[in-house]
């Protein structure tokens, strides 16, 4: 297996078949009396975006057909959700998941928070463009529309915000920023319109830099600060989206964690996590999970879930097959 | 004089020199005793955005020197506020008007809403790349710290929204956003969070029939219903964001005939209105001047100003120098 990014989990082959060769094989995969899963995933988990993106291109020319839709009729359930989110490109797949999540049925804010959050400045606008292309509406329009109050106020801005991604920290501005959000704590004025512009439009090497001056000027961390209420649905999302702006393993750890340790597993919150992270930062978020739980992630999702949907998560997680 | 776009007043000759004879000629203009203004406005008033990047880019290398800064050096007041923002590219100079516009001695949220209004969204989306690179802060930030309660609640997520520019429109919803919106405005409820979002959310051409169902349906044009009280800045700009939005002619119409009719001219918003839209669609911006004030556009900015101030004005708006 040889090169992926640093924190990815992603192992892709040394040599790598031709998308010609990937496609016959997966069209073999949909063909006879039952699919071959393994195949599929063999396939699709040891591939790169870039590589996926050339297969569906040259599975349409050469098939005449889309192989996302052909996934959709062989395969089913979580195997399924896992297998056409990964295939997606990031930005597709961010796209489909917010328009996803701002939909009655199956409306999340966290999952719009955490998009909006953790991904990349230009990886947010190509987010943008992708879902303007697919949904012919805005995000934005979207978001502010099935968002209701605070959140609303807290999602807006922050799915709008082309960030500045620079590393200079004005400390001035940290030291009169932290007082500020210091202050709006204190009061529990927790959607106050200046707490809420920090969080939403500051660099993040500005707000970590502000957080340091809160918890270093005021003897707390800002969360520990926020932890007051913990019903309140808005306080929660405020809580993470500093989490997820300042220390975005931390936010995924908790975030497996809790799918895991549930009963019946969450296995929106597991899919998303592992394929949106897996070409990323899922090795970082590994070892975030180690630390915590002292049990290593692949076993702990190897514990909770089983058949091919297990199979998939796991090769996405560096196993081979 | 040759190829322009169609609502474009810029006029650039059939043969255009080198870039090369350009940067001489201008190096020339600053050398001897005086400076040789109509050379400058022979030159730089009669290439377009990609030709006089190519200009500064020559200069440079040949020089030494940084074009604009030259032109700093050798210009003074108005006309040199025309030549410095007329040579920038449109972006740049659109991130150094919302800067300038952000900033205590300065501050003109106009400006800012103009810009965040009237902007193609790609157009939006590389003045915040620009404003970063020059700024090393993001736009959002900048805009949201400097602008105080309602405006910057009508601002940020003006300058936030990527917008979607496809022509769908949905009726239904039009329908019941006309609705809403009278209903707040009925209230007085100017600054409510869902007026507010259907502004800076909705394509313009959703916008659009949302407005027009709200002519038809209530019987009196926005803008009509919101002229209650002509005193109130967010009301005004409000006000005027929907008509950037809707009927961006009309708005820079208005705006040039307040410059013009004041007691001693707003040469900012001239010069504003000049170099920003003379390659975009002045032509049709002057053709509304004509019609509501009976007298050109040209004829009135010569009347109003003088010197190589007005002579760069003129040569923007397509006369021969």
């Amino acid at each position: 297996m040889a090169t992926k990014k640093v924190s990815a989990t992603l192992k892709i082959p040394a040599n790598v078949p031709s998308p010609e060769e990937d496609s016959e094989q997966l069209r073999k995969a949909f063909q006879g009396w039952g699919t071959n899963e393994g195949l599929i995933i063999s396939i699709l988990a040891h591939r790169n975006e870039e590589q996926r993106k050339l297969i569906r291109a040259t599975y349409a020319a050469i098939h005449g057909e889309d192989l996302l839709k052909d996934l959709d009729k062989e395969l089913s359930s979580d195997f399924e959700r896992a297998v056409l989110l990964w295939t997606l490109d990031s930005a597709e797949r961010d796209a489909f998941l917010v328009n996803e999540a701002t939909k009655r049925l199956s409306s999340n804010n966290w999952v719009i928070m955490e998009i909006a959050s953790t991904r990349s400045s230009i990886d947010l606008f190509n987010v943008k463009q992708a879902y303007q292309a697919r949904f012919k509406r805005s995000i934005e329009e979207d978001v502010a529309y099935h968002t209701p109050g605070d959140i609303r106020k807290l999602l807006v801005p922050l799915v709008g915000t082309f960030r500045y991604e620079g590393d200079e920290v004005n400390t001035t501005l940290a030291k009169s920023e932290a007082k500020l959000l210091h202050e709006k704590i204190a009061e529990k004025a927790y959607n106050h319109d200046d707490l809420i512009r920090i969080v939403t439009t500051r660099s993040k090497a500005q707000l970590n830099a502000t957080l340091n001056h809160y918890n270093n000027d005021f003897g707390n961390a800002i969360d520990k600060d926020l932890e007051t209420n913990l019903d309140d649905e808005y306080l929660k999302l405020l809580k993470a989206t500093i989490q997820c702006l300042t220390y975005p393993e931390k936010y995924f750890e908790e975030l497996l964690r809790m799918a895991i340790n549930k009963t019946g597993t969450d296995e929106w919150a597991l899919t998303r996590v592992v394929t949106t992270r897996a070409e990323v930062d899922l090795q970082r978020i590994a070892e975030e999970y180690q630390r915590r739980n002292s049990i290593p992630l692949d076993r702990a999702i190897a514990n909770d879930v089983s058949g091919d949907y297990k199979s998939m998560l796991l090769a996405l997680l560096g196993h081979d097959d």
